[in-house]
């Protein structure tokens, strides 16, 4: 299982744009082989530098790499994507953890 | 619940040096009010323009705000820390999804 992140810039004034292009190439991916789930992230504050921040992951590298095909890259090669600048990587967890949980007596207390 | 995602630039040969300091400055945030949880994800290819991105979970962004207090500054306002940019911003979730699950009979179509 792997990790995709991509950060997008996004233009002020253009969320419903971006979300709409995005939205396309979503449900294009989903139906890809190795394609596990994704979290499209906004900000919340207007001004972040990444304004989207999508999470997906998918079984393996090469799933993802077969997945970017002729139908991926008509979508994405539409001029209406030029307004906006994506940064994505694929990722691996390093370092995880999770706050303690809180007992009962101690949530009382 | 937000969650805070930041993107670290580490120059090549100082993963160990980052994580060094990163380490330090996760083991006092978690053990702050309000956090949640954390993935620390390092990029597969050596030369992605994000090396190593953070995604925290904190139960409200005042409970972040406030564990950025002096303990936290004293930390990251080391000097090491200048090698490392980061890109910090908080989110909420606006778009998600799964792979339909595969039943028995397709699994073994």
């Amino acid at each position: 299982m792997v990790s995709l992140f991509n950060c997008f810039e996004v233009p002020a004034g253009l969320d419903d744009e971006f979300l709409r292009l995005w939205t396309e190439v979503n449900a294009y991916m989903v139906t890809k082989r190795g394609y596990v789930s994704h979290e499209l992230h906004r900000s919340l504050q207007p001004d972040a530098h990444f304004r989207f921040l999508n999470h997906a992951m998918w079984e393996s590298p090469e799933d993802l790499s077969a997945a970017h095909d002729v139908g991926f890259r008509e979508l994405v090669s539409r001029t209406e994507w030029s307004a906006f600048r994506s940064t994505p990587a694929l990722y691996e967890v390093v370092h995880s953890g999770t706050a303690a949980p809180v007992t009962a007596q101690a949530a009382h207390a």
